[in-house]
């Protein structure tokens, strides 16, 4: 994809506006963005304190831990396919 | 678990000292830290004018736009692998 075939949209996360450009339809980013926003205003429910800068970083630390337990259950399951197929074939 | 057994680690974040509280192994949790700190370096890298704030946010968006993804290419997984299964037990 070039850069003129890139989906360009502005979301509002936070309350601030963006402009999220990427590769993905439009629908998918709104849902990205809004995901986003919701996980911070939960995360800011349990710590009132937190200034917007270090929601949004515990935000990120808070959806990368999702993707590397996620990836586990991913790479776990991709494995036990394989070796039923082995099995399979054997 | 308790608050008591919970896993409480100090990190540093794109130069920000942070407490990281969680159920998982602090080893875990650095590796999680550890990311997103490079995460935000590589955006910063893109887009040198993002301040901290933004450029927060942006590493957030990014981070769940591969959660979901991944979590895409798993349910797809599973799907296949069910549909293997009801295959070999008919």
């Amino acid at each position: 994809m070039t850069q003129e075939d890139k989906t360009r949209i502005e979301v509002e996360i936070y309350n601030q506006k963006y402009t999220i450009v990427g590769d993905e339809e439009a629908a998918h980013m709104r849902l990205v963005s809004s995901l986003v926003d919701q996980k911070m205003r939960d995360i800011k429910e349990g710590n009132k304190q937190l200034d917007i800068n270090r929601l949004a970083v515990l935000t990120a630390v808070n959806t990368m831990n999702d993707y590397l337990k996620l990836k586990e259950a991913y790479d776990e399951l991709k494995n036990e396919t394989e070796k039923k197929e082995d099995l399979n074939d054997g």
